[in-house]
């Protein structure tokens, strides 16, 4: 008899956790989900619950694991949580958690650190990933998305193929704007510094998107650039999981029936999300 | 030289077809998001476009097809789609088109349908994928999303794995709520009827979840209404993809330090929304 | 001394009030808002709490009074919150309650409806609002919001004022689209069979926004139909506080250069939400 | 005959306005709503558009005051638009613009300010509203919106009215966590340095908030934190036109049936927004 989705989890976990040194405080909140397969399916065919985990269970877990261990980087919780599962209960076949950062800074006044107030920064999102088949490697990745940049020129897209049902004129001077989504993994967990790691990948890819301050650098295509990326980021870990730049375009108003030439000082932007459920597949 | 994500696309193609029989109006807005990968990847890697099929370009002929074919079904639609790009860009390695309906229903008064006025009723999204591998099958995927269902009575969860850790009380009678999403195959694409098939899928879902009107159906946790519903399902097409249930707790809200006696007549709900990034994997 | 904003209050009080007619279940879940202000502002001044109510006594009161009284309509339990406030709390200068409806919908099966299953069907969301100054009246007003209705045909805009600024062309013949609110006032609170007189507003809403079933008629502009709404919904209550149809635009695309002639086939939405912060006032 | 609602306009004109001096480019993005009401209300009543500026001319013509005047401040250019209207149009009566920023900064790399790639950094929405009534004054208003904040001690609320429904515990040390929304005026419209006085008020709201950097201040309640946030605004303008903290409750978990004791270390936020059809109104 064959069973289909048997995986179940508890989806945000949201919580906070504060470290005191002294008067100063650190806070780290973030969002956990963590998910199981088990080694039967009884409850899904018979409604024998016998060895379900319930959801509560997870969460009540998750939260002593960060009780007692802290967060020490998002990537250590999240192996911390698969750990424990695989540990304690022999009946996951598989544990997979994602976690999520809540962009919290230190607020500074006239450049001085407080020491216990915090600001909400959301200019590119930290999360990461740990899942482990019983038997087999616990695998860690990590990423950051809702990175939202611009670029207003060193950017084309030209030479392009034609047909009848082509309209796009050739661009070599127009606004490149995105939302980054970049997710990488380390492969099997080892020792590694996951802080400084995300910290320089991010900037990798600030300066793979833009090039020189000085002067910039010319995409030609969006392709381009996030191969650009991809590129910087492979670097720096084993392995580029999916890079996503979803683009923003921002087309020229045209002013002629208005009576002006607008040297691209105005631009409309026609955002376009992208839908849950359609994402890119591995080539 | 290894190439990592290559493909490319365009996304949320918004946009309404309207038919007339007479003076009789019937409208289908739909969200269409077509993809590509090409057979080489120059212009990842060296910038060279020449192959390269703008997402502008993408976005117009879904448009002529839509204005030429109509849109018979959301998966026809979708059939259409892919079968123009494989026949006329032989650039094309891979294509996969997503189509979404805006629940537009045609208005009523007293009773007398309405030739040309419509009303958006939001009461579960039906969408369809298509997809093909060049050489390959066309295969066709639909679903229904955001379906939020709820009864109140006839459900428990009971004789769960217990630990140190566990919290949660037993219970025989608690409200059993969720926002259902399933997706299926119909496998290579053949002479479906799409429409009618969808709508007894629909009711199946609808019956799998809550039993017959009189008096219900016992569920003994999430886990076996989702394989309820999965089995219904698969009554009716040969593969079932993914069905989840993103159910929302509903919590007896505890009366006693302010005097009352809450029979399970007021409870609060704890909406956890599942995050974009993690969805169930297949087992 | 001047003291400025002085109201405060408990958002998004959400639950579930389940009634029972022997095995037949009944459901009506909320979302309430209640905000006070009081007296005298020590709170504010000099960090004096001692006539505070906490927002957290506001949320018992509300639960506490669902449940004793139930919520035979939501403007009567919207009343029953802001007498209860004004009755118990000397302290309470004003009370203003606004409550929301989950549009919750029993379930049918074959035509037979559910004993305790429901679907959530947001064709429309009901809210009403009840505030009372000490020593003035109690007010009642109602709702409807996130309507969404079209026509496709019947509906122009033309005549209208140009200029050199002017590129719009007149149309005779367009959709005509949009997300609508309406907010009425009940004015001082009687005996009035709420559920009734809201049911026959969304019917009366319908009617004026699309014409006879068979014919629809002529709308020569937004504003005319806005009115026209206001003019059948004044004939049911003694005024009309706000009317907001929140227009969604639907061009014809131009399918000249793709070699087609588009008959008003194929038209692509652009909607625009209106912000939060930016509502109509009154004249 | 009374003619209700005439106000009318267009909502979410967003566009990008570029400046460029030599190769250094500067960006503006802005989401622009301007609404006009009519000396008459033909269009209501009548179905006359004679005088009425249709919403695409409106559009055009702040995308054209964008291209002549360019942005100088948010302030600046609400002001020309509202004047534009006034002067231009003897048939409006009323003019009011809101425009709201996109927050995009500057991109650094290694402290070096790139000379056209930009970062979208959202923590506190800038925004300002102006509106004129024929022979009345010109009247600015502006504001910060979606800015959050935390505090992890300093902030408790103790000493509040009792009642049956009181359960809230007394704290002297809890979390303190908002989203700030406040809005000021300028009165009529003077050579005020916008951009400046914007600026201090966010680092007057930011001290107000957190209090000096080395021990922070002690905040008895929200109200008494709201109201040192508008005094310390009070002193840079004449006017605050409202202040709304939109406050995040952050719970200490319970886990002394996990066996542990939790010192204030995990603490679950409870999070309400506000919903867009209830805030606060004047005293």
């Amino acid at each position: 008899l064959k069973v289909l989705n048997c995986e179940y989890g508890k989806n945000t976990i949201k919580f906070l956790r504060l470290h005191r040194e002294g008067k100063k405080h650190f806070v780290k909140e973030v969002e956990v989900c963590t998910h199981l397969r088990l080694t039967s399916a009884h409850e899904y065919l018979d409604g024998n619950n016998s060895l379900v985990i319930p959801t509560d269970t997870i969460k009540n877990i998750v939260l002593v694991l960060a009780k007692k261990n802290g967060i020490p980087t998002l990537e250590q919780f999240a192996i911390d949580i698969c750990k424990h599962f695989m540990t304690t209960f022999c009946q996951v076949a598989y544990v997979k958690t994602y976690v999520q950062e809540v962009p919290w800074q230190r607020l500074h006044e006239n450049g001085v650190p407080h020491i216990h107030s915090f600001i909400c920064v959301p200019d590119g999102i930290r999360f990461c990933e740990a899942e482990q088949c019983r038997n087999g490697p616990l695998v860690v990745f990590a990423g950051i998305k809702d990175l939202k940049l611009m670029k207003t020129t060193q950017s084309g897209f030209e030479g392009f193929y034609k047909n009848e049902h082509t309209t796009l004129p050739e661009r070599h001077d127009r606004i490149l704007c995105g939302e980054l989504f970049c997710k990488w993994s380390y492969g099997e967990c080892k020792d590694f510094d996951f802080d400084c790691i995300w910290n320089k990948i991010r900037e990798c890819i600030l300066e793979a998107f833009s090039g020189p301050p000085d002067c910039g650098e010319y995409s030609p295509s969006y392709q381009k650039t996030v191969n650009s990326i991809q590129m910087l980021v492979l670097s720096k870990v084993s392995q580029v999981i999916e890079t996503v730049l979803n683009n923003t375009f921002y087309n020229v108003v045209d002013m002629k029936n208005l009576g002006l030439t607008n040297d691209k000082e105005v631009s409309k932007c026609s955002k376009h999300n992208l839908p849950r459920l359609f994402r890119n597949t591995q080539p």
